[in-house]
């Protein structure tokens, strides 16, 4: 199944269950996202009506600029660091000892905002080190704390893909402070389309999304690094986040930048990490951060074309206040 | 002006007014806190109102076990660590490099969740270091990004009290991953009454909660440090926080530790940092972490004696799945 969060005025949008195509639309079984999450198990029946009567040709037409993120707000947004190339890679180039990835790296993120997808990002000013970061994220329901990754897995409803903005100028003295990151992490935008993990097929195992992330700046592909290489799951994620609490239904994790060990082939999901190539090949870092006016796309299309998550595809703005 | 949150079956309670001795109460002008924080202007005069009619003696009887968290859900909150004399304490004992304090040390928290002032304290383990951890903070309504401190000002709208659990055996080691804290920080607690800063007369100044916060661990008192010595104003902390980003009505900002110059005297508000006196004054830390069983008080009244914010009197118990 697919859904979507449209305008309709309000601050957490009106819930849609879409075609396969992504062309149609019918209203969602409860009015948000949120309240779907808090109630799957009674809405279920429901929903796969719905999505029947899409297959059977029913439905309104879309229009793409109505779309929000799925969560235009969520309560907990958890992002982790589930590729350790990344990890490596920034390491070696800035002389820092790579932190321990078991247990997996993760932190709570700004979540009362989720950017639309074709949203401007609004910046008081350049200087900051915009940058990009492609990821994959799941969405689950509620979750028990000291839950199994096992069980895990049927806490996941729905999976994502995200741009997770970070604000490089912050990244490293906020590191260094030990309080985790607040400058560095402004709101995030999520693609128009959620997804069941049954509509990503074979792409969907072991609790990772294994298509390629397809990051294009200012029209040129910059990186299509693919989601098998995140080396524990999602599943193992939401254990760990739920070691020492419960998870409130709507919960967002994320998998950090995509990042694979073949980078030189298919580039990178963020701009540091191409300049941690650089200087670690050159002692330079080249590649600049982004301008205002930058246009940054990132979608993840399965084997065989389909659009699946949509598009998120957003410019780079100045702050008028 | 005094405002309480009742349990009404409801995730986010219901909005009451009380009367200045905490005993009467009248239905809010909107449903819910996050609701009146939303529209604080269009909604001040009906609250005036019901002030008035409180004063003149009317409202309901008051259950304290009713009691909520002002807001028992928030859609985001940050927690600074604005005295001084905790991070002096920390560092000397641990013999860890003492944080640069400008800019202010913040981080984001877990903010699903606010524990009901006499809600138990659940713990799958006494082994992860329970700590409590006695604060002020407030209340904003929407701050745009990049207010001044003396614009930041006239956002806030309530004072809170909070006991900021923590679990300090996870601390020092996800302060050294630097991605900051995920289970070295549970849903913190709030008082069950915010006020208005003018509520607080004298005691609220430059920014700052002017009063002691009692501490109590098993019916002893722990410590009754001042809220004054704060480094900057909870205004200056809104700045901060709103440099790179707008903050939604309901954000939730923290003092840190109260803790002052004078802890010989007045004690602290967390064991963490009495374990850091005894290191630092004998090599060895002596007082233990709390256990199953426990029972934490924290309060803060006016010179006057005034209960003001009420009690947070809460219980550690073991999780039972």
């Amino acid at each position: 199944m697919r859904l979507a969060t449209l305008h309709s005025g309000t601050p957490d949008g009106k819930l849609v269950v879409l075609s396969h195509d992504n062309l149609r639309f019918l209203p969602g079984p409860t009015d948000t996202l949120q309240s779907l999450l808090e109630n799957w198990k009674e809405e279920s029946a429901s929903l796969a009506a719905l999505a029947q009567r899409l297959d059977g040709g029913e439905g309104e037409a879309l229009d793409p600029s109505s779309f929000l993120a799925p969560l235009p707000r969520a309560w907990q947004w958890l992002d982790a660091s589930a590729f350790i190339t990344h990890g490596r890679l920034i390491s070696e180039a800035y002389g820092i000892e790579m932190p321990a990835t078991d247990p997996p790296l993760m932190y709570q993120g700004l979540s009362h905002r989720f950017l639309a997808p074709s949203e401007d990002v609004v910046l008081r000013t350049q200087d900051y080190g915009l940058d990009f970061e492609g990821e994959f994220g799941v969405i689950t329901d509620a979750v028990p704390m000291g839950v199994s990754a096992q069980d895990a897995l049927a806490h996941i409803k729905l999976v994502v893909v995200i741009n997770d903005w970070s604000q490089r100028a912050f990244t490293m003295s906020e590191m260094k402070r030990g309080f985790g990151w607040l400058h560095a992490k402004p709101a995030s935008a999520v693609a128009p389309i959620c997804v069941t993990p049954d509509e990503l097929g074979d792409a969907w195992a072991d609790g990772r999304v294994c298509l390629p992330l397809h990051i294009t700046w200012n029209g040129e592909l910059f990186g299509r690094p693919n989601g098998r290489e995140m080396d524990v799951g999602f599943h193992d994620l939401i254990a760990y986040a739920a070691q020492t609490r419960d998870l409130p239904a709507g919960t967002i994790v994320g998998s950090g930048t995509v990042s694979n060990a073949d980078y030189a082939q298919c580039g990178s999901a963020c701009i540091a990490e191409r300049r941690a190539i650089e200087t670690i090949a050159t002692g330079n870092a080249v590649t600049p951060f982004l301008a205002f006016g930058d246009v940054v796309r990132v979608e993840a299309c399965s084997d065989s074309g389909d659009a699946l998550f949509g598009i998120i595809e957003q410019r780079i703005v100045p702050f008028d206040k």
